[in-house]
């Protein structure tokens, strides 16, 4: 949005809407407003928990009061968020603000059908996330962990070939000794990631091996693969934080210090034996 | 602590009090007197660990007998670490010196109640604990673990916002399957963590999968979110530490070499130009 | 291959058949043409996962037609890469053509002994390999995988001698006790592996106490060994991906600045001393 | 041993004596022979795996023919080291000479006995360790590793005291619950070790929570402290390898370049600016 566009926008709203925009804004960035934010959050964390005991029927009708409320306030605070953003386009290119909406619009929603009670039950469980969108420190970690994936993506791939050559391989030789387990391919990549996990991976192994004897050489090369490739991401991931880290030093120190190059103070050299020998020939 | 309130601490007490301070200080200090009650906290540990082998009774009361003399050497020992302190409200200050009294004046109380029995066996075992007040290695290793706490905070708040999401989800869906493992929220994270650490949960997955087919969804996202999260706090340890040594190696550097930087050389250079430019004008 | 050899090679084709060349080379490289043979790599690996499930007789004979198809496409291409390549003896000097060649040409072979299918199979799935074949970026994975090996040779052989001990010591002694898992040498290293994954290995470590209580000796050193090797392997590859990174910083640092270096400065200085001490002795 | 000490050694050896060692501590030398001595050793290895397999009367009457000439070759093989040393003392102060020693000496020893047999598999067993005697580059890993382990000391002195304490307490309460698993200390720091592994901890857990709801505390706390603690030995050995690496770069930097220092240019700078204040003066 261009500044032009931006005045446009200021434009339209009538005097009155630009002080509650203001207001708003002020209220918005206020701490205690962001810890009453925070505190109904965990409040309705605390009711999801207490939701799966077994509780007295008095309990139940006051946690819907309670619940009720909570999507109340929720409902307030996202308006205020709302007309408190001077750029209202702005607002929804924010994951976080759409995805606070949307738990906020889904929770008003009345729920009759059991179907829908679920999917009722999950919005509110999806509002513990709320936290993530509110407390800044998170977001932070959340974003550097979705800017790290794409980085990973080739690696990732790499480990899906390597997944999905051996459950071709392992469902061709090994459905008719144990259909549950190497049924299909998608069955057998499942079978493989638990052996990846070394989740009682022997008895999977013994299992083929009394049919083909030398299959433990199927699930031994699978292990160094996927392990070769989970320590190579691994490193990847450790070498790039590294990366940024010594970039951000280094961008630090050069703005702190101000340090002259080595390339400035040859050419100060140079200059200096310029002037010697325009002396030397002068003398 | 101001000096003032140093002076007048050492006003309040007698020329006598002040000869047994220092001559106390120096047992204090004195590595012998550092071996021999390192020797006791060992023996004393032995001693635990024989209580729980079965045990003819004469030996068990020759070991209530030595507990008892083991505890009166630890009186004594913390008494001349209280007397040789130079400043008396700096002692209580320090977590270890309040650790190691506690744990004494606790095994002095006589025990007959057998529910108090079981207090006085665990602050025995904790004695051993001693080890660390008195090592000061390994006093230096739990510092600095307590330490990078903190920094840690809030990927571990991450981490419990994704148990508790996934908690709630799972005792939603899957506490009617089996709700030894689902049965309420603090169940489900038992369960997870326990999914966590790879243990048997092929087993937990296969029970849910034949009730909802699409389950492997949720454990193979909690395992990779958990990896991930997990991954993200190593590497905030490991990037930490090495942070660290580089502060270290280059505040040593710096003091060591007193090397001139960069930015002095030119202006020694500036200075050098100057002159030559005076003498120009001259001649 | 030197450039004598290589204009040999020129005049032996007519010019019908450079024109021919120059135009595959074009195709080759094409961004469209690269694509369409990924795609079909995708759909023959998808045709893969399908064969695995149960199939309507007509869908079987479908998808035959379709691997016909696509053996056909992959023997066109593979075609036009050779006819592609400007110089022919190179085309086979990389694994990664003769390795494509190898797999479609075998593919071209049919098959009516049930032996044989098996074998056809094998090679339709590991057309899946030729994904990577085809993106450099997992070309370029693979590679430095590879190079990496070697300077872990040594790594390696140590923890196979550890390995080959610990699994002759424990099949002369748990022979007896339990065939199946230390009956010889070989079943026993395959024993130890589990070990070290941690697979059920105190099942294991329990039978074997039951006859020689200090069993645990065996399995603990055991797994501190390995654990100590893999240990040092995994450091041994992040101090080489880690120096590897400081080159080719310090090479980009040294291209791109072109700082004169310290000695060039110190040499400047010195003819400028030279030519003030003349001026001196001139005056 | 001074420089007189080894001229009084060579004056007690006969010319003739002093021309065998020079002409043995060339063939010590040797490639071929080190690889002969090699190719030995793993035949030997490779008959002990043979041993572990059932054979035929007669192949394990050749077998015992094959054993003997392998001591036969290892006895003249050490005698051609010694005899090859210039200076005797210091073969024996040489940790793997001892061991080579050690291993052909006792497996001269004639074996009647059946309790004497064991120990003379195990002899022939750790020839294998020969190989790391014999070459060079695995000798200095094993060097590497036992040089890193005193730095760790303080980490797994923490780590035991953590296993100690979690082991009496264990013990203290889960005694009665099962013997097997936490009869005693020892038994207690069995069962902790195999729950630090993760097998089957949940097991050894929901055992105890049947008696101690809360017991789960026990185990998340242990769990956390050890991963804690092994963490931290993981992140000492790493920085320590880095730091090496790094002091050996830096090594190598200043002695290849031989740099001279910022304060060599900023002495040379105030040369200059003495010399032209000089003529200053003079002017």
């Amino acid at each position: 949005m261009t500044e032009m566009e931006k005045s446009v926008d200021s434009q339209l709203m009538t005097p009155g809407h630009r002080t509650l925009q203001k207001r708003f804004y002020r209220l918005r960035n206020n701490k205690i407003f962001e810890w009453f934010v925070i505190s109904i959050i965990v409040f309705s964390a605390l009711m999801i928990g207490a939701n799966t005991y077994d509780m007295p029927p008095s309990l139940v009708s006051l946690l819907k009061v309670l619940d009720f409320g909570i999507t109340l306030i929720f409902l307030v605070e996202i308006t205020i968020r709302f007309i408190g953003e001077p750029n209202k386009k702005r607002f929804f290119n924010n994951f976080w603000n759409v995805f606070d909406t949307l738990i906020v619009v889904v929770s008003l929603i009345p729920i009759q059908d059991s179907e829908m009670a679920v999917l009722g039950r999950l919005v509110r469980i999806f509002r513990v996330l709320r936290m993530v969108s509110i407390i800044p420190e998170l977001r932070l970690l959340i974003n550097s962990l979705v800017k790290a994936l794409p980085q990973l993506s080739y690696v990732m791939l790499l480990m899906f070939i390597i997944f999905y050559i051996y459950a071709a391989v392992g469902s061709t030789f090994f459905a008719s000794i144990n259909p549950v387990l190497w049924g299909d391919i998608s069955i057998s990549m499942l079978t493989l990631f638990r052996v990846m996990t070394f989740e009682s991976w022997t008895s999977v192994m013994y299992e083929t091996m009394a049919h083909y004897p030398l299959s433990w050489i199927y699930f031994l090369s699978f292990i160094f693969f996927t392990a070769f490739a989970f320590l190579n991401m691994v490193i990847g991931i450790v070498v790039n934080v590294l990366e940024q880290e010594r970039q951000k030093i280094a961008l630090e120190e050069s703005e702190e210090l101000n340090e002259p190059t080595m390339a400035e103070l040859k050419q100060e050299l140079d200059e200096i034996k310029q002037l010697l020998k325009q002396q030397n020939q002068q003398g």
